[in-house]
């Protein structure tokens, strides 16, 4: 039975709103009509892990050690795959993809999957973390799509990203959103064609699908969970497919 | 450390959106201004727990097993209490409660507890799946604490009631709150006082805090979040004071 009920392990609370909104899209984004008909998950949920962005800048200690022992609690727990609605901690992703057998689905392929289903093309304004800028994780992976990547500058991406994700954080919502509108804003002045909202508590602040001159924005959270759901569907189409055979053959 | 920092145990997915919405309040209801202000929790969904509300009617298996499955999984992963945001499932509490050495916050209480604190008074119409009404466990409950309860007809129970619950967990949003708008009207033309949303799906349908006459709703799952944060912060600080104690014994 095990087999059929994949199990899908998250590494949450970084930060736990976003943790959230991720379980939501989760649910919302499986064809279900019925409790039974949802995948079933484990969410460890560890908010105490050291700031990731900051790590990237060298204003604090290294994530990576409270990462392992998420992904060890994951793994001791039989989990089938392993998602992490945090962008900036995919700057750890090989050296976690390292230490377990048990197959990550990246945020950065998700969103960049998403980027081409939705056939964009031009300039793609990048809002994130100031670590997850810095760090050009993203700008490197788009670059791989044939995409190019915008960023604001300095003064703008702490006075208006990063304002808002922290804001995001300490659960003032609307001045999250104010902050986030003025960010794509400015993106679309510098000649954005799409923004890709490449940290996992802007989607909170900015739920919209569009900029409002039509652009579209490409929401990681959602583009995570349905990377998620897509491989939960497969591997139980996969195991149903398998568990048919051996009955067939056993006739 | 870990002694100074909870984990907090929950057994979701009954069902998978009332988790993420569970999960969204404990987050909104904690006291922080960053990540690192929040709990830590593990949360095991596993939606494939037979129905509750059919297993009491006579109608399905017991998901008791299951159940049983699921807080062996938490007490192996050490969580310090275990909280499940599914009013129904509470029919089996005395037995989860036996099979672990790991506290519970009933959801019943902590529904008690909020018609206090709001200082209630005068019948409480008990809206909640059809095998939780038929139980009795919150008729039983409120009586305790001195509430007369009010529950519907067979026949507005099965169509109003139970209706907007399967219409939550089909993630028909716009047709479940229009059944439970009518379930509302209905129990104030019946003399309710106030309202109890003993579902954990129906705060999804209604997430008003009060009925359109200013009468009180009491979210179940509001209340169990603000019951875990509780437990969380008191156990917190009672770590807090026994690590101070030691250090000064020590000196």
């Amino acid at each position: 039975v095990d087999a059929q009920e994949p199990l899908i392990g998250v590494l949450g609370g970084l930060g736990p709103l976003a943790t959230a909104d991720f379980l939501r899209q989760l649910v919302q984004m499986t064809p279900a009509s019925r409790d039974q008909d949802h995948f079933r998950s484990l969410v460890f949920s560890d908010p105490r892990v050291p700031d990731r962005s900051r790590a990237i800048l060298g204003e604090g200690p290294s994530p990576l050690p409270q990462l392992l022992r998420g992904v060890a609690v994951l793994e001791r727990n039989d989990v089938d795959v392993i998602a992490i609605p945090c962008n900036t901690s995919h700057y750890w992703l090989d050296e976690l993809r390292a230490a377990t057998p048990i197959p990550f689905l990246s945020i950065l392929e998700a969103v960049r999957g998403e980027l081409e289903r939705r056939g964009v093309s031009g300039a793609i304004g990048l809002m994130a973390t100031s670590g997850t800028v810095r760090s050009r994780i993203y700008q490197g992976h788009l670059a791989e799509g044939g995409f190019e990547t915008i960023v604001l500058s300095d003064e703008e991406q702490t006075g208006l990203v990063e304002a808002s994700i922290r804001a995001v954080k300490a659960g003032r919502i609307e001045a999250a959103a104010q902050l986030a509108r003025g960010a794509v804003a400015r993106f679309e002045n510098l000649g954005a064609r799409a923004i890709v909202l490449g940290c996992t508590e802007l989607p909170i602040a900015a739920p919209e699908a569009t900029t409002a001159s039509g652009s579209p924005i490409v929401n990681s959270t959602a583009a995570l969970a349905a990377a998620c759901v897509a491989w939960a569907t497969e591997r139980t189409a996969l195991a149903s497919r398998a568990a048919l055979h051996q009955f067939e053959t056993a006739r």
